[in-house]
């Protein structure tokens, strides 16, 4: 299962594995550290490796539902030690897209409030409003779409509103479903397509493979903050050296290592597996899960202190 | 408010009115008979005007909650007398695209539950399923989405399960919003946008402007029910001569028109302005309301018996 499967061309000398030179890692939660409620085997054990190399560790989730002192007990719960500076959620990344002292208009749960009222905003909270009967929302400057068990007709009706009378749409993402226990739950990008759909206006998309997300994880991975700025395209921005995404999704984790300026390791502990290879954009390396990727890097080639 | 406004050059003899030749009428229900709550003034008079001359009335709407009885109810709350087969609903549409035995999951009101149930097919109620905390559907050969205030998270995951296990999908209806007292409300067209992001598919659309509607309002009209087929394209199929589709949207009822070979009239009582003008599909005439619609059919031309 830890082994490393293959890794594509290397980028500097022929021969050359880009993995012993990674030091900063941005990981993926979901497919990565756990699967459903299960723990990757392996994955505690190689984020302590990286860990006692003194490498820099970042966790980045699209899932916009937890805060992230909720998503440290996650982790926790999983054997995996994190401080709060080193998450990073698709809330946090729709934060920045808000300014201090707007009136925002909010369609999800705790991750996304809790993210917008960090950002100095006044939080309207749709559900709590559509659950008091409230059809009409106050003039808000935006509406921030995350995922909700409690959206509904009536929290759509809120959003396309707020939306008709001039606010930003914005959305912490845009996965169509996520995984759930027993198959596939539908994600934030269903509910966005349907606020997108009634109002005729496309929202801004904080989450990967997103700019916002993009800046936030460079930031917090070291990378010169200003004057390298992620594109909104699909060319790579300078990239951050020894810097790498590790996820499941080629068309999330990777387009997003690719527009943020970092290497791409795929794991195929989570939604890809190996008959879906070859993959778009290319991985630097693939591997069959975190543990692999990380031997990769730390194992015979650099040492293991 | 009743003039008639203007007529495009005429397609027959030059100087002609083309309403004068219209004795088969497709009316449009918000817009054209009433709306929101209040009757379009002259309305009631227009359409008992149309049948004192023995013209055929066929009601046609894009809302799928309302049963045909309960359409003809609220008709008459509207001073206008209809019967049960002179209505065409969405719902009903959506019904002809499926088959005896089959089962349905049905996301909607009682409009579509009993046009499915009329095809003789086993009907599913998501909204009553999700309320009962089922978080997977039975097997079920299609899913039907119309418009529900009880569509929420519950609903949309059972729809999901029920596609991704491959039902097909249907939609009622497309439209965006519809017009309520106080402003807009979302449209079926937005659940249906949410269900096809997380499926990955493409409903089949029932309702107007798009084919099975077509089909069977040409039945309704007394067209050739079989070999003029309405066609899935924006060319237009074998006209009907003498009828008429009138309704308030050219991108819903003016398309529809075209598709199902009817003549087109605009009227400016619903959504669309004199502001509006010109507008595609180019309407045979615009009037400010139906009973300008029908002075310009019935008046001076072709007498009033």
């Amino acid at each position: 299962m830890a082994g490393r499967l293959s890794t594509t061309p290397p980028t500097g000398v022929a021969g050359e594995n880009p993995a012993v030179r990674w030091r900063a890692w941005a990981l993926d939660l979901d497919g990565v550290i756990w699967r459903g409620r299960r723990t990757i085997p392996g994955a505690p054990e190689a984020v302590a490796r990286l860990r006692r190399r003194g490498d820099r560790v970042v966790f980045v989730t699209n899932n916009s539902a937890r805060t992230p002192v909720q998503v440290v007990e996650t982790l926790a719960a999983h054997r995996v030690t994190a401080g709060v500076d080193e998450v990073v959620t698709s809330s946090l990344a729709a934060a920045t897209l808000i300014r201090p002292g707007e009136t925002v208009l909010v369609v999800g749960g705790p991750g996304v409030r809790a993210a917008v009222a960090g950002a100095g905003a006044e939080v309207v909270d749709a559900v709590a409003l559509a659950r008091a009967g409230t059809r009409r929302a106050p003039t808000c400057d935006a509406v921030v779409v995350g995922i909700t068990p409690d959206f509904d007709y009536a929290v759509l009706t809120l959003a396309l509103g707020a939306v008709d009378a001039g606010a930003r749409l914005i959305a912490t993402n845009d996965d169509p479903t996520f995984p759930v226990a027993d198959g596939i739950a539908p994600g934030n990008g269903a509910l966005v397509a349907a606020v997108e759909r009634a109002t005729g206006r496309r929202a801004v998309v904080a989450g990967k493979p997103h700019e916002a997300m993009a800046v936030l994880v460079r930031a917090a991975l070291g990378a010169p903050p200003a004057g390298e700025p992620a594109t909104s395209g699909s060319e790579a921005t300078t990239p951050i050296p020894g810097a790498v995404m590790v996820g499941d999704r080629p068309d999330t984790d990777g387009l997003f290592a690719r527009r943020a300026g970092l290497a791409f390791a795929l794991v195929l502990s989570g939604v890809t597996t190996a008959s879906d290879l070859p993959v778009e954009p290319q991985p630097d390396v693939v591997a069959a899960d975190l543990a692999g990727v990380v031997e990769s890097a730390v194992g015979d080639h650099a040492g293991d202190p």
